[in-house]
């Protein structure tokens, strides 16, 4: 039996939806049937979105329950209407800061300083052009403008943390792959990354959830073995070990906690106001 | 005078800093001072953490604001000591939706059923890459495979875009370049383009902004120029509206609100369960 979730809100949905997903994480009982609708900014968008609140009610014959951050208070009164069960993230809490910052709020629809603003957008596009140029080892010229250079095997998650760690803190993240081209030299640091050692930092992963990873994009090949895998990665980690470069294993975590957690250990100082 | 505010969390923070930013944002008057504080998890650090916001309060003479997202009952204890003005999103919205659900929370922290489990976790990770394999034009024998494929002038926000797309709803997003060259061959749809024309989504931007980006990257260039930016966006917008293709201004956006928005008017379903 399923019940549905709904994330209204009249700008992205980007917030109501990742909280009430962390909130409804902590139930491992009910299955729940999630809805995003964004931008419902006006009473005709609203009223559409009443009528599929109101069919999930009847289909499933139990409220549904609703995550919102809207500020159009028409589309606010509406959905109060709806007979879900509501979780009012701007109501909530905007009357008491109005009081303690003794200020009106603004009520004007995806203001979000951060994102918006030129210099924000610029040093977040640069960001991600960054870690683009600087992927893969492609080239080490660049490494001087690094934040930081991110170690580890093939597929243990550098590319998506680098530009995540661009577009969400407009930090500069480089990455380079220890390849088993780098081992047969021996178990060191390559020397291309001798200069820049203060600004390493290691990725490992489990050998057989990083042989699975692999294996979706070269099946059955040496490349994907368990043999292979697990030689590279206790390598990779021996490295680590022997230069003290700190580490963190991202076997199971998403990208999105490898990357605050690489803030968090490394003292990165986010970029974006 | 500024008033410092802390994104206080035993996970990565993600939701108390996006939440409360939007908060803030409503609010034009006072100027805030923002720590976010990730993975306060135990005692010690959450003693430091009070510290810290000890220290802002006496030197600024006002109250300190948090926003925390913390399901560690000693660490939220400790918290509600600071003598801060306390945004508690957890303990605000769990006891009722306990209540409302029937069930128990489970108080685990870092619990977020769609960016950790495996299957998502691939297709978040074939998603960036196939924006990065497919960026720029690079090459078209994968359109089949997009979910999308974006169109637009040079740095008119397509590379980022894609890549937000795949990270946040495992989207499989292309993007092509409309360059001069295409132009050259009249005001119309490459060829490469036509067989795909009911994925094809437009992106515009002002010119004078698209110049300001352009001088970032080649200052003073013939690229750069007002007039080179005016031609370019004016035959693009031609070419969408000739074609019918669906387009969206990205000049005021965000890269978050120019994804939601184009997930929204192409009607695209998220691929991340």
């Amino acid at each position: 039996m399923e019940r549905s979730v709904f994330f209204i809100s009249d700008g992205t949905g980007i917030t109501a939806e990742s909280f009430g997903q962390s909130l409804l994480a902590q139930f491992s009982g009910p299955t729940f049937c999630h809805h995003t609708l964004p931008y419902i900014d006006t009473r005709e968008k609203a009223v559409k979105a009443l009528m599929q609140i109101t069919e999930a009610h009847q289909a499933e014959k139990v409220q549904p329950i609703i995550f919102m951050t809207v500020l159009n208070e028409e589309v606010s009164q509406l959905m109060h209407t709806s007979g879900a069960y509501i979780i009012d993230l701007f109501s909530t809490f905007l009357p008491g800061l109005e009081i303690e910052l003794e200020s009106h709020p603004l009520y004007t629809v995806g203001k979000k300083r951060s994102t918006t603003s030129s210099d924000s957008y610029h040093r977040r596009i640069e960001a991600v052009q960054f870690a683009l140029d600087n992927d893969d080892g492609a080239r080490f010229r660049h490494y001087e403008k690094a934040d930081i250079i991110l170690l580890g095997a093939s597929r243990s998650g550098k590319t998506p943390t680098c530009i995540y760690l661009g577009l969400q803190f407009g930090i500069f993240a480089a990455n380079y792959p220890i390849t088993e081209d780098d081992l047969d030299k021996g178990t060191k640091l390559p020397d291309v990354l001798k200069p820049h050692k203060e600004r390493l930092f290691g990725l490992t992963i489990n050998p057989v959830r990083l042989a699975g990873i692999r294996n979706e994009r070269r099946p059955n090949s040496r490349y994907s073995s368990a043999r292979q895998c697990q030689y590279e990665v206790h390598a990779v980690e021996q490295i680590y070990r022997q230069e003290q470069i700190s580490y963190i294993d991202t076997t199971e975590f998403s990208v999105e906690e490898i990357a605050t957690r690489i803030m968090d250990q490394a003292n990165l100082v986010r970029r974006l106001k």
